[in-house]
């Protein structure tokens, strides 16, 4: 039965979970810490004292929203949601994501790995520190998921019993489908201000008509098109980092929607941080860093999701003798570029609402200068509408890595 | 506990049910006349003897391909989802399906209303009868059931828990996506064959390349796109009608899926049907119905969507606030071309299945002669390759209308 853990309680459950044991130690007084700097829920990280490699990171999730508390509800199911993505990927990546030592659906709480030598990955980059392997490493993890769950690889039975593992992660869909593509381009109450930024969205953004529908024809592609399982909150925040590993977690958004969703999310956080180093000194040789990783991202993500197509045997979608190599190639090439046209809608969709919406990114939301902090949203926003309206003339991450570095190098407002 | 029903055990059965026995009245020894021409289920027409107006329709899915027999296992769950389906159209289009006296799932059985005044629309048509309100009562269908089950209507959540009812109805979309989507474009054992037909598909269809890509992109929508609840099986062989009602059956084909397949079934339909009377006697008048009847049943489902959308409130897609009248009408109208687009080209694969698949149309397979069977065979593969390649030059259904009734006076080969 459901109850929520706390530091009294902790000590006890762990102790019944042999596979927690087996990493902890028999240890009745444990060192408890809550290190939690996420919405959601509450993180524990559990330390044997008189060996403290012995470590687990504890996660639960309760009933509300834990930055606002018990008068906003949000039904504890997403950790349901967590434990089904985690677990399915910890079979296709493991070396990407934590291992699990226990999950409890019912206790809505996942014992996980404890990451002590990463950080995230948002923060190291607001410091303008690089990280050799870690484009390459999201490149991969998004291949492997989203190919792999696919109706271009599974088998069409098999892919709907996995989708009606996660149909009903709705509050979550519901969170997504507002906050990233509603409120931001209208009055909203939740909407972030800043007095000049406001201003521009509203001449702007919120009366662009041919921006606002585009905006609601990815809207409709989230609500509606469950091409493979998505980490659906795939950003720099969602990513342990140190020098030679990545790890991805906080999977509780997971669900079936459009491949370009997870690729588009991803690209407009290096997005939004080279913004941020517009203002940071020594910042040119960051952005082009950061520039250079939406390459690797994307060029690491097609050529693994080319690999795996052409590994993969029958599935839902294509049978042996229906096409010849060729006509295989052209709808792989096809294919390809109309996901990165994707990916670039869902990123203009995602640095708009990072911008105006309630939940910024620390990369901006952090400069206290307001006319500082206004100059650098409006250059994310006239990016957004580039990105937006310009999406259906690239056919190749050249043009993309083109369109963005001639962005950076205008003066901005 | 499931068992297969049979006219030993029927009566029996039928006697538990209270709604059942109010219809039928109390009659142990009723008349049972099994009358399922389907390919799928057991149906039964059973009357009560001393008075033939008491009668009901009894629906059995049994664990196998009824028309093959045990060695073809399809799981009884079928009936699951047509029973699912039939109650909520019972709530959203009363007047045209027939009424529920009792669900069943546990017994994959279905009790209802008996249509004894109706006929297949296929059979009308195939004997070239109008009947002067199918179309509308088609479109009307058509906008009611995928209008309120779409993210356009429905809040988010609710939504996606009327979805999680449909998620498992798998084998029966599998065999749309072979049947439908894949096996008519290759050589396969499952097609049919008719020599000249066979070589001008592998000269035509098999072989091009454009084509093809352009049905997986259809099979890619029906796999993965779930703008609504569809009925998925919907053509003049699932309508029941009589000069004034219509009545749409056979449902066990549900499931969320593209808004434009219902639409684009149902108007090959209406052209395979035409194209048969380019061989019968008068067919020229009928022809003209028939392409009447898509422009009626196109403008009723499109006038019908839009009056829904202006009624709807806040729905999973759109708020108040977001978008202007103006700005809501232009996103009407983008969107209704595009969904006659996208159910042009459901309509050029259904054709195309129709003719080269193993689920033919009576209205062409039960012509005996099969050189003219042949003409009419390529007439139709012909029309589906026009359908598909200017299917996005169409900006309205006149358009469309044009297309077709410049095909039918073309002298055919």
């Amino acid at each position: 039965m459901y109850k929520i853990l706390d530091r009294d309680t902790l000590p006890a459950y762990l102790a019944t979970i042999p596979e927690v044991v087996a990493v902890l130690g028999n240890e009745p007084d444990p060192d408890i810490l809550e290190i939690g700097d996420g919405n959601l829920n509450f993180v524990y990280r559990v330390t044997n004292p008189k060996d403290p490699s012995r470590v687990v990171i504890v996660k639960q999730a309760v009933p509300y929203l834990r930055m606002v508390g018990e008068e906003w509800p949000l039904g504890r199911d997403r950790m349901t949601y967590e434990i089904r993505a985690l677990q399915l990927y910890n079979e296709l990546v493991p070396d990407l994501v934590p291992t699990i030592y226990h999950a409890d659906e019912e206790m809505s709480t996942l014992v996980m790995e404890y990451l002590g030598d990463h950080i995230i990955l948002r923060f190291g980059m607001i410091d303008g520190v690089t990280y050799p392997h870690v484009a390459e490493h999201i490149g991969q993890f998004m291949a492997e998921t989203l190919f792999k769950t696919s109706a271009w690889s599974m088998p069409s039975e098999e892919r709907r019993q996995l989708m009606d593992r996660f149909t009903l992660n709705a509050e979550l869909c519901k969170l997504t489908e507002e906050f990233i593509f509603t409120f931001p381009y209208m009055e909203h109450d939740s909407n972030y201000s800043n007095p000049a930024t406001d201003q521009w969205a509203r001449e702007n953004i919120h009366t662009d008509t041919h921006y606002k529908l585009d905006v609601l024809a990815f809207k409709d592609l989230f609500v509606s098109k469950a091409d493979a399982l998505l980490h659906a909150d795939l950003h720099s925040g969602s990513l342990m980092v140190n020098q030679t590993e990545s790890y991805v977690i906080d999977m509780e958004f997971a669900y079936f929607g459009p491949f370009g969703f997870d690729v588009g999310k991803v690209i407009s956080n290096f997005l939004l941080c080279c913004t941020s180093h517009l203002h940071r000194p020594g910042g040119a040789d960051y952005r082009a860093w950061l520039i250079d990783q939406i390459d690797v991202i994307w060029t690491t993500f097609a050529t693994r999701f080319n690999a795996l197509w052409l590994e993969a045997g029958d599935s839902a979608m294509l049978i042996d003798g229906l096409l010849t190599a060729a006509e295989f190639e052209q709808l792989r090439e096809d294919f390809m570029v109309e996901l990165l046209r994707e990916s670039v809608g869902f990123a203009a969709c995602s640095m708009a609402r990072r911008t105006l919406g309630i939940a910024g990114v620390a990369d901006i939301r952090d400069i206290d200068d307001l006319d500082i902090r206004s100059t650098l949203e409006i250059s994310n926003l006239q990016l957004s509408k580039q990105l937006m309206n310009e999406r259906n003339a690239l056919s190749s991450i050249d043009d993309l890595l083109a369109l963005v570095r001639h962005h950076y190098e205008q003066p901005i407002l």
